[in-house]
């Protein structure tokens, strides 16, 4: 339950072992045996990369579309546009089949089907549950499904999200070195922050102070500040100055090889209102409380509503729909502090406790901490927060 | 066709003017009435912001479908989960719908319908086409369509792809000034670039660099190193030391108020070997000869072949599959230069040059500038690189 003997330790080793890929391959189809799927398709960032590794910011172009099938046997399949075969060759994939695109009159859409009737079988699952999208233009998509010789599209039964749901301790590791990146970055805030400069300089300044703690890349940072509290929690910054009496929650998502971090930080501009202090009190009460409900067996529900209690007296969540998730390869991921989410927490998973409170009308202060369960409870990643709200 | 008298200086004024919206609005129904089409459904960022403005990074959450109808007439209605309404209220829309997302029963499903049923007509349509995709899952895409009194969607006949594809001369402003932006930080490279430093602390420190010169973030960052050149461009960087005779490349995307940069610059480490500096010289004169071939009445075709000619005396693209594309709220947009893309350029398009040479065996160069295009020519948004490699 504390951080004293961490499950898995910081990491610097990139990559993973191809038996780590193989071990996934071999769940991935044990799951797709019992579902009756005979392949998966995906199309998404973090899917092709939890099979692969393979690893570029690239994908930030929508021009082109990529695949990987996973058959119901043997090693996955890339159909990739050639400017990523090189890069793709330095993965444990061997095959690897390729288009030059962009292709206006086959995008690769040919290549794939054939591929599919090759080796995908009958019941080729493709990602569609919640959290999930198709990076593939649907007009394609609808002429993939008419050049199948055999195959049938249809739902992938939540096999990815059930895998991915479930981090390795290579996993963990990374994750907790993005954590430990961003927990180095938030200790210097008030380095940068301070009353009259501009929330927008903050903003500039921090996700440096990120990069120089050895982020690779700092895809998210949002935040808010006001007197006691914020409207809202994915605001860009404003170029309004820090006043006296604000609070300035920023909220940060690093990268380290992959993974992200997920948590915020808090902070007063002068001494803090009671209104506000008391808020900070009532969070780490609920992270506290969360913790203690984060543990196998427990659902994603039970969680919920251990912050919930905390944080509203039990009258549910507020706009800001839920008080944590899960985190990993995505900045979010599966599945969701909400009442109607029975997902059963597990070892392995990692997740993000994020209880907000109102404070006064129309603002409000969210905390947030990232965590990972252990066989008989949970431990923190990121470096908890202290219960006093950090003056700058 | 020169850089002295620019269509567009750079800006530090943030968002547009409500009446640039409109016109958005309105030349989208104008499109909307000549091809049928009674609504337009949009779940992706950059159509959203398109006609809302509404800019956030949270969108790294997949969590959490948005969606924004855009009716044949009247202005456009968002339907998008409450952590979303403060923002949005901060933007012109006047009509928020909002549910309590993540809800694993109906995320937003039924609420859609019912407005698209209510405002959206017989004939919904839906970017479908290349370089598009649905963000929401396709199972709750087809109960959507299910649900739907009235309403059959369909296609969105191109119309987003054809008003993204000009822009305005606000727009151009501020890709302007990201340019600038990352101008301004490839000139100091040589601060932070020399034999010995690892190309991943020069990714580092580039980012820190763009940050210091005034990106609001930076998405994309990539590269590659080598012996007269590098294998691909896609990559992220290894931790490998820059060694003599190296030539590296750094391609970046960095963010202004919502509109990208996208172009390159090559340094050599140490002098340049005849082989690169000629490689440069040629990627230098393939980029003039694209800047001469990019004028109103061309076609996307016609700027490729100018730059093919001079690249591989028109043999056509390698694996990297075109020589450049469109720019704006994404990093890459339409059209491409490729043989295929037969679309007209016209004023107010902004376009990336990106020749490439083979240099030795499996090795290539890439440059790449950004231009925009005017009524007579096209000039620079980037600083145009000069006639020498660089050398650090």
């Amino acid at each position: 339950m504390t951080n004293s003997t961490p499950l898995t330790r910081i990491s610097d080793v990139r990559g993973f072992d191809t038996a780590e890929y193989r071990a996934r391959v071999a769940r991935a189809q044990a799951m797709m045996a019992d579902k009756g799927l005979s392949a998966l398709l995906l199309s998404t960032e973090p899917e092709v990369r939890y099979f692969t590794g393979y690893l570029t910011r690239f994908w930030e172009s929508p021009a082109r579309p990529w695949f990987l099938v996973v058959p119901a046997a043997g090693d996955p399949v890339a159909v990739i546009p050639s400017i990523g075969a090189e890069l793709m060759r330095q993965s444990w994939i061997s095959d690897i089949r390729t288009w030059v695109a962009p292709d206006l009159e086959d995008d690769g859409v040919s290549l794939l089907a054939a591929t599919l009737d090759e080796i995908g079988g009958d019941r080729i699952g493709v990602p569609s549950g919640h959290e999930t999208h198709l990076r593939m233009p649907l007009t394609d998509y609808t002429r993939l499904g008419g050049l199948l010789a055999k195959g049938t599209l249809t739902d992938d039964a939540g096999i990815t999200r059930a895998l991915r749901l479930i981090k390795s301790p290579a996993e963990i590791a990374k994750i907790r070195t993005a954590c430990a990146i961003a927990g180095r970055a938030f200790a210097r805030v008030p380095e940068i922050a301070s009353e009259g400069v501009p929330l927008d300089e903050v903003f500039r300044a921090f996700q440096m102070l990120c990069l120089q703690e050895g982020a690779d890349w700092v895809p998210y940072l949002a935040g808010g500040t006001g007197q006691d509290g914020y409207g809202d929690v994915i605001s860009p910054a404003s170029s309004a100055p820090l006043a006296r009496g604000d609070i300035m929650m920023l909220d940060t998502g690093v990268i380290w090889d992959g993974y992200y971090s997920d948590f915020d930080r808090n902070f007063s501009v002068g001494a803090p209102s009671d209104v506000a202090a008391r808020a900070h009190t009532t969070l780490m009460e609920a992270t506290e409380a969360g913790l203690q409900a984060a543990r196998p067996g427990n659902t994603a529900a039970d969680i919920f509503h251990a912050m919930d209690q905390v944080c509203t007296g039990g009258m549910g969540v507020s706009d800001t729909g839920r008080l944590g998730h899960g985190l990993g390869m995505q900045l979010t991921e599966w599945p969701s502090f909400i009442a109607g989410d029975l997902t059963v927490i597990e070892e392995g998973m990692v997740l993000t406790l994020e209880p907000g409170v109102e404070t006064i009308g129309g603002h409000m202060m969210v905390h947030e901490e990232d965590i990972v369960i252990t066989a008989t409870g949970a431990e923190f990643l990121s470096p908890r927060a202290g219960s006093e709200l950090p003056v700058i």
